[in-house]
């Protein structure tokens, strides 16, 4: 049975890469791997390259009961998944520091905007004011494309369902306002090269 | 029972703040409070101002098994503390990336290196080669003295060790190449003015 947050979102399993960044080389799977994988991939790429340093933050748990049988190992035997506070990436490039949120959706014409929290969306406008590199980057899994979206270009959409608006933005609306990734071999998905190009 | 990481190192629970900084206040707690609380408030502190954001990440956790009663909850049954691959803090003062780690000693006179991985040694020089603002804090909690050292005058004390040397850095050695972080009501222990002093 699928694993959900309290706010009914699917748990995705960190699942480890398949990648072997230490011979600066990513193994090219098949289209349809999960962004998450996808995004692993590329900041191992980065990371082995010397050409950023990005990491996924880890899952936040509230941990409430562990199991302590030896002092070589200790079990977590009672937690609970906590609301994340922040977004799910952030680094540095150049110096600078990058901030962003990655999205995947199964629909075809739309993303649906209960995938963001408004804490997150504080939290970025936060990162914004105090002179971060502030994206989103949404995947639309089964049209394979995956697109790269400013902070600035996201928040009117926001806005407008906090005004009682849709609840989603549709695809033509992403297209418009967005850089689209493509998918390369190594890097997988090159989003750094569209950081270089809006902010350097 | 004390819980331990694999590595025989003690489990910090995150305890909640006590500090509301919504209120854009911060209760002054006594002294001896746990170096992340400190950390904690004065990053609440930070950012309620607008001066920084910088947060903790969450512990990382390899989730096994996970119990799904009903859609509103789900309850980890099954988990285990991995290796932090990355430091504890990290975030954004103009613009600028910020990442450091931040270890508390009940010891007086030294402060043991294997509070360290080699890991974190490497993630922190991929940083700093970066451009990133890089630096450890170190907390003598019986002496309530707390230091910010820049990794490059750290880094010479883990090279000893590697060679053979020893296992810890002496209180004096840290005081002559570090700043001390003053104890203050609003922030606790403010970080960001050596970090101005250093890097700006």
């Amino acid at each position: 049975m699928a694993i959900r947050y309290p706010n009914g979102k699917k748990y995705q399993p960190n699942t480890p890469s398949t990648s072997t960044a230490q011979n600066k080389s990513v193994s090219y799977g098949k289209r349809g791997m999960s962004l998450e994988q996808d995004l692993n991939d590329t900041n191992a790429y980065y990371l082995a390259n010397k050409l950023a340093v990005i990491h996924k933050k880890p899952t936040p748990v509230q941990i409430v009961g562990v199991d302590y049988p030896k002092r070589s190992s200790a079990k977590i035997k009672e937690a609970y998944f906590k609301t994340p506070s922040t977004t799910d990436y952030n680094g540095v490039y150049n110096g600078k520091y990058i901030d962003f949120e990655a999205k995947e959706t199964k629909n075809t014409s739309s993303f649906p905007l209960n995938n963001f929290h408004q804490h997150q969306l504080t939290h970025m406008e936060d990162v914004r004011e105090q002179g971060g590199i502030v994206f989103v980057i949404i995947s639309f899994h089964r049209l394979s494309e995956v697109y790269f979206t400013r902070l600035e270009h996201f928040q009117p959409f926001w806005q407008r369902m906090l005004d009682g608006g849709r609840k989603s933005i549709t695809l033509q609306e992403i297209r418009e306002v967005s850089d689209q990734i493509p998918y390369g071999l190594n890097p997988r998905l090159d989003y750094l090269s569209i950081i270089k190009k809006h902010y350097f």
